[in-house]
């Protein structure tokens, strides 16, 4: 199963087979007026079976929330059926509001209004934790 | 954006733009290992817009859910690239474990082991009853 090219859009390719509904949701494409595709467990010579997004407008993506659900994807940004730009992307430094934290005695358990922050503890295992009590992120 | 036509599967067109998600849950889509496309808002000269679902694989599809979720999609059974069949959908009699009776006084309430079973009660306006109580259901 093929998907044509998009005329001005943005192509999300090699997300991880089965992670492609994460990375929708955690984007808020739901959202959208405009056309999405999410195809599922394509043939990929590179990793076997992948999930790829297409979406038809242009949309500002946020690369961090990106690079934290999955460093590997290709971000390919297409005008007049062409792609003008890649983007790589690298696990960020902090995610703010993406991850709750479930520490119960984690100060933002009380204080609800606090933004959720967590830090990067260890770039090689991908490992994040809390910058108010240090839990370790249970990713989804 | 358009998709390629797939060899052997089956397409449903003609969702109610936005509702693809609801459909590929309720069918339990998430499941297969096949390619699964999931085109949100394509443009209709009929509809406005639509949403469309193509499973790149047989499928036995369960057409009483997907009648009572929208009687209105349209379903295609793709053998070697051809339309071989078109099902027409019609709103079943009764759904089985589809919707939960919502009733706290409802015997399934209690007896968790009964069968969450709902009849057609008027057709023309799409209701569902609980068999055992007659609370009417909250369509998702």
């Amino acid at each position: 199963m093929k998907i044509d090219s998009i005329i001005n859009g943005i192509v999300l390719d090699h997300i991880t087979a089965g992670k492609a509904m994460v990375v929708y949701e955690a984007l808020g494409l739901d959202d959208l007026d405009c056309s999405v595709a999410i195809i599922k467990n394509v043939k990929s010579t590179k990793m076997g079976k992948k999930d790829i997004l297409k979406i038809d407008n242009d949309f500002k993506i946020d690369l961090d929330v990106l690079g934290y659900l999955d460093p590997n994807i290709t971000v390919s940004i297409i005008r007049d059926g062409k792609t003008v730009e890649k983007k790589k992307l690298k696990l960020p430094k902090k995610i703010i509001n993406v991850e709750k934290c479930k520490n119960p005695r984690c100060i933002t358990s009380v204080e609800q209004d606090l933004d959720q922050i967590f830090y990067l503890a260890n770039e090689e295992e991908h490992i994040y934790r809390c910058m108010y009590c240090e839990s370790r992120v249970e990713k989804k």
